[in-house]
């Protein structure tokens, strides 16, 4: 028998770019969404479909239902040692992210972060998201495991460090290509799992480990390269005096063969124009991270620059760097970048690349990334009336841009009420009491 | 009879400002707040002091219990334009701050936003602050009742407006003074009441209605000027165009009398030397808004300069502009801008600008700021568990300095768990179920 559901509310997805396109957004005031066997059947106006069908309608009277949110490059280990204090990139990897990811050798410990990660996702509206493990195997089985209970559709892959990290977090091109290999054979495209080769950056590989690499994917033509690129300008300068026959850092990528129409690159700030076309030429993406960018103090990612050059592009938190789980917030740091450089970032871009971008980034739009017949029904639920004041703001929005708009620049972590993967609910906004009480009396003497 | 009560919990507080002074920070792992007839009568160790009370004590056990938190420049009137889209200051003021102020000739409404304003503010931790109200009298006139009834801390005006602006808001260089000199006789020093003499800003005041400004304050020796300088270049271009006489931005005010040490200013971001030493040698003050100069593109405050030069500062909101209520987040954002100049914003130094910082740059660090005997006890509990993540990443907290820091980066409108003014709590969170309840389901045919 099939497993067929409808939801009912306000509803919000991109067909296209709305940069590009000015019939870009799907907007449905009372919409209705039919899903069958975790897929969209069906969507369009309540009123017209809804004599066709005769079983319960899930209604969220006072929400906006968009599709999930993709998350196109985050950091699982990193979830506890978000918002640490005081550096810039390489201070930071040194200080705080290393020790951290050095525990993620015990098993038991990758299962409980990775559980709390993918609660953390969910909560916030991340239903897909590409995710750095730590250079040890069993971070990426812990997090696969956690990710297959639920059905998601995740992409995640084991860091590769070879050079310029402590001794406990090394692995070398051999081993650092066994284990990936046999995490792919485990993993990519079991149920809706894929594997991404993850070198951490070009420092801290050898050329032989991007040469391994390069092998994974010859070998795997589908699986992703997810790595970081140019988001720091010392880590720029370093780059060059550790590949000095390489035209820029984009070309280190590129001469090792790894720059695909399925590799995604995180951040990209500091580009030339040789690095933006070369990107293009092989069709990769650019994973822009606002909040992380900010915090670290990185610079301003130019989205003008990337659209020009026709770059694909999602946007990704990049926790821990980035300072909340949430992509809706994210979008409100990627307003106030842009503000900064005199342009103006749409919440319908923002949507987009929240969404559909995102799908793409990750060439994952033929499943994901909007309500089209037949995607996979990963969608959320976000209320308007999740704070005092988001009901007040949104009750005098003018149209649904404002309103849009207004919704993720006061995001907070309470903002989604439900979130659904494949058609299942997997997130239900708790709305019993707070768990810690107030003041506790105690009488003395 | 003597109202006593003593609260419990790990405390701190600043004795001085952390950049200059090393022993600036009163940090107490259990501590015990004795507070008689609303002001502090002890502070110190719990074991210590728990011998010599003999009433109920109420306990905070995973809080950090500090000063009431204090905002040096915020919009009572913007309230429900939060986040609006795609504007610069100029353009802004035009598209959305005008209109939104026109609907405040209406006493009930003014009335109605007041106390919803003030909600917002104590539900965000915030005790006192500085206000601006619209051109209309009772605008000023409701906020004050709002704020009388909870016996706050507040300081506000009425805008002085007379050129540039739409003529529904507009003034004069007489009427504006008549209506502030009758709101100073009302309002100034009645309970804890302050006034502020609001120009909006240089552009929207004619030099006769400075001149009046300036008559006000000669008049009423104690009352503020409050009014917004150097946020945005254009607005800077615009001065300069308006004012031809004036050497600066700084001048025009200093030229007009109305930089005194009871002077705020708003913003300050587009300062030359020479400005930044008119300021100091008149000792007025500047609030730095970083969410709002993040939010409206308007640049980057160097707040190294303005420590440089010894300006008092303290920080703001600036909502409308600014994209939250919380001075907690706020700091966030300070924190962003700060790493973009290449500075580490220590969280002692974010602590101090939203408390005894901010009690300095409005003169009243005799009454508030910190936990010194005899101050008024304003004074918040925040939770350190207030999400999971919080809960998590606190948990893990190697020091104070830590703990503070994820406790600002990662704050939420439910960060706070109580705020007391005058030692009686005005703010419990609410811990009962959200009032928007999970999806109805409707059974249809």
């Amino acid at each position: 028998m099939n497993d067929i559901k409808a939801i009912r509310g306000e509803m919000i997805d991109c067909l296209d770019d709305p940069a590009v396109n000015a019939h870009a957004i799907r907007h449905i005031k009372d919409g209705l969404l039919i899903i069958e066997n975790g897929h969209i059947k069906a969507v369009g106006d309540y009123e017209t479909l809804k004599d066709h069908i005769h079983y319960p309608i899930t209604h969220y009277p006072h929400h906006l239902i968009m599709p999930g949110l993709i998350d196109t490059h985050i950091h699982f280990p990193q979830t506890e040692m978000i918002a640490a204090y005081g550096e810039q990139l390489l201070g930071w990897l040194e200080t705080y992210t290393f020790p951290t990811e050095k525990q993620f050798a015990d098993s038991d410990y990758a299962t409980e972060i990775a559980e709390f990660f993918l609660d953390q996702l969910l909560m916030n509206g991340t239903t897909t998201a590409l995710v750095f493990g730590t250079v040890h195997k069993n971070s990426v089985d812990a997090f696969f495991n956690a990710a297959l209970k639920k059905q998601l559709r995740m992409i995640a892959g084991k860091v590769l460090m070879d050079r310029n990290c402590p001794e406990y977090l090394q692995d070398d091109p051999e081993t650092g290509y066994r284990d990936s290999k046999a995490l792919i054979n485990k993993w990519h495209e079991k149920d809706r799992l894929l594997y991404a080769v993850t070198p951490r950056f070009a420092p801290t590989s050898t050329p032989a480990q991007l040469t391994a690499c390069k092998q994974l994917l010859d070998e795997h033509p589908n699986v992703y390269l997810h790595t970081h690129l140019s988001e720091n300008l010392d880590e720029c300068d370093w780059v060059k005096s550790l590949y000095p026959d390489a035209r820029d850092y984009v070309d280190v990528y590129d001469q090792a063969g790894l720059l695909t129409d399925k590799t995604v690159l995180a951040h990209g700030i500091h580009l030339s124009t040789d690095e933006w076309k070369a990107i293009k030429s092989q069709d990769s993406a650019i994973a822009h991270c606002p909040s992380s960018n900010l915090f670290m103090g990185s610079g301003l990612f130019n989205l003008k620059t990337c659209e020009s050059h026709g770059v694909k592009c999602g946007m990704g938190t990049d926790v821990g760097a980035g300072t909340s789980f949430s992509l809706l917030s994210t979008y409100a740091d990627a307003y106030k970048v842009q503000q900064l450089q005199g342009n103006k970032l749409s919440a319908f871009k923002g949507l987009y690349l929240n969404t559909l971008g995102g799908a793409k980034a990750l060439s994952l739009d033929k499943s994901i990334g909007n309500f089209d017949i037949g995607k996979e029904a990963d969608f959320i639920a976000v209320d308007t009336k999740a704070t005092e004041l988001l009901a007040l703001r949104t009750q005098k929005a003018k149209d649904i841009h404002d309103k849009l708009f207004a919704l993720m620049m006061l995001a907070e972590s309470n903002s989604v009420a439900a979130t659904y993967s494949l058609g299942q609910c997997v997130y239900l906004r708790d709305d019993r009491p707070f768990k810690t009480q107030a003041p506790a009396m105690l009488a003395t003497a």
